[in-house]
């Protein structure tokens, strides 16, 4: 086994947690913090509630908004801006992804300085960042865990990673209440990501026996709860989601993506489709590619699905892979690109599919795919 | 569900990882590092490996020596001594529970003046810690990785439990070709306490999710391993041990422990034993103490360690703990109080369990157990 690192944040988790924050905030420094959030967080009340629990603490603030999906370079290098103008000291963002990146991208420029595109790749931030605490309001991207951040480079339309170490923030607060306010197609979108994660991260080449334990468990828990939380709501569900993805982004914060997630920032980054749509259209047709090179795990990964094993691991692969195919369907979700990519950009699929080759993702896969295989998985699930 | 913790440091994993120590110590802000280590880890050469290492990364030190098992109180004030009159910056320690609990003390003692026994207790230092990098040599006491540091109160012949988040190092290295070197009775002693750590943190009243995952993996680890590890010494069996504690150590650390340890170190600071060689005589009976407490937790220790269940979780639960003393009765270790404690001292046994009960671990347990209830568990163990 190779030597691998294992780094996560100081998690509060549970039921009402989101009331932690301002002590949390004070236990980092906080005498002035810059707030970021976007609109849906706003009308969901749950900023209103954040801005309270700091006031209660005595921890000042300057809240910057605005965030859109996606997050785009030039709104992280306002927003350091702002945070540098103001003199605040901590960072604390409370929203899904978009929101969380956002933050992140702040804190490597309001202490790095420059143009975040500066940054894309792996351990290319110099300067240590400000402290964050990230609150996320989704069970699924798993920036508020992660050594990830992922910002949109306009002039480009590209999806950039940045991966570095000092990404994983100080504190995450999960409050799975939260997720009570979302919508049916944010809870499915954003618990199928943490299932792309999860499987991911278990498939990569860096995987390590820390990051497996976590995978399999999340992929179980997203298998078992997803449906009952879409039907019912139920508070008990979410909570396992919200369990599942914190669990998805340990691993593969640790573990690295896949071929999958190269492909999802491509296509994401280029038609602005929401990251969590992509993945039941893809991630079955990764999983296939994957499969002959290395059978026995992607056969760990059916036996989880399947809570039970086929005479081989071949059948075993095969049939979970199958059988996540059927899961999906059951979801009121797009299963085909056509679904998202008008036909008349078909074309462009193979400028997207050489940025795919290129993303950080990709080079964790058990193999590597070439532009060539990324064509061939998209003309399949065309 | 409650609102829960989870801290851990940063973990570097693997055969050969020590050779990351200077990196390390480096990205810690290390000018002069204070390191600790013992007699035995001095002769297997792995001080000197460390200290190559250290002056290859340009990282100087100087070398605090003479832990003892069971680390004193007057050690670690000693050692604060040395690392503030030399203008130390960081704590490096490699070894088992007794140096890296030291590093820990002499941390606390280094930044918050005063005695160690001040800090006694959950939550009682005020101030923040130098930077830490704590090299296990054993598979099983997870202070490397854990908020616990226990130091023996020489006057009262008392092991103190100190316990707070910011005894959780910075970087934890777990590298266990380092286990080669090991006896047989310290690998099992140091495997036997990770189990215990395991088990006792699932049945915590404080577990969450992500210890309780942590801890049955760790649990199921350890039965499939130890017999190869102690038989074999294949370094493959010794990896998987590591793995097991670290597993056990992220369980115990957040989850907390329970009157099983709590019993444990009231023992071994009056009689100085080795804290690993209590647990085959204590842990069955404690486990069918908190049985009825928690019966449905003790039926799925059972399950991992039966790889079964029987028709109902008592039976499950029941011939779980008959399993484990089988396993236990596997290994050449004591299996009785009175091979490790004098007749003639059994009369100190009351007032041993009046400081069990006031031991930080008992809180944490399925019920906290009385002094009466102490003495009817050595009772029996007798």
């Amino acid at each position: 086994m190779h030597i691998s690192k294992f780094a996560i944040p100081e998690i509060i988790f549970g039921r009402g947690s989101l009331n932690y924050a301002g002590q949390c905030a004070r236990s980092l420094g906080a005498k002035k913090a810059f707030v970021v959030s976007d609109e849906g967080i706003e009308e969901a009340g749950w900023l209103q509630h954040l801005l309270d629990v700091l006031d209660s603490e005595g921890v000042k603030w300057i809240y910057y908004s605005g965030v859109l999906s996606n997050p785009r370079d030039y709104q992280v290098e306002q927003g350091a801006e702002f945070y540098l103008k103001n003199d605040a000291d901590v960072i604390i963002a409370i929203g899904g992804g978009s929101v969380l990146d956002t933050a992140k991208g702040v804190a490597i420029i309001a202490s790095n300085g420059g143009k975040i595109k500066d940054y894309e790749g792996a351990n290319r931030v110099p300067r240590p960042l400000p402290p964050m605490l990230l609150i996320t309001t989704t069970a699924g991207n798993g920036s508020d865990i992660s050594q990830f951040c992922i910002i949109t480079d306009m002039e480009r339309k590209v999806k950039m990673s940045i991966i570095t170490r000092t990404l994983v923030p100080n504190i995450s607060i999960v409050d799975p209440l939260i997720l009570q306010t979302k919508t049916e197609s944010l809870i499915v979108e954003s618990a199928v990501d943490a299932l792309a994660h999860a499987i991911e991260a278990y498939m990569s080449r860096i995987a390590s026996p820390f990051t497996e334990m976590h995978s399999l468990k999340a992929i179980d828990l997203i298998l078992d709860h997803l449906q009952p939380a879409v039907k019912s709501r139920s508070l008990d569900a979410l909570e396992q989601l919200s369990i599942a993805s914190v669990s998805a982004s340990m691993a593969f914060s640790n573990a690295g993506l896949g071929a999958e997630h190269a492909l999802a920032h491509s296509l994401g980054g280029h038609f602005d489709m929401r990251h969590g749509v992509v993945h039941p259209i893809l991630l079955p047709s990764v999983m296939r590619f994957n499969l002959p090179f290395n059978t026995r795990k992607t056969a760990e990964i059916g036996k989880v699905i399947l809570k039970g094993q086929a005479a081989t691991d071949q059948e075993t692969a095969q049939k979970g892979i199958d059988r996540l195919e059927e899961f999906f369907a059951s979801f009121n979700v797009p299963l085909r690109l056509q679904q998202m990519v008008p036909v008349q950009d078909k074309s462009t699929l193979t400028s997207l599919c050489q940025l795919a080759v290129q993303d950080a993702c990709n080079l964790t896969n058990p193999k590597p795919a070439t532009q060539r295989e990324f064509m061939q998985i998209l003309d399949e699930v065309w």
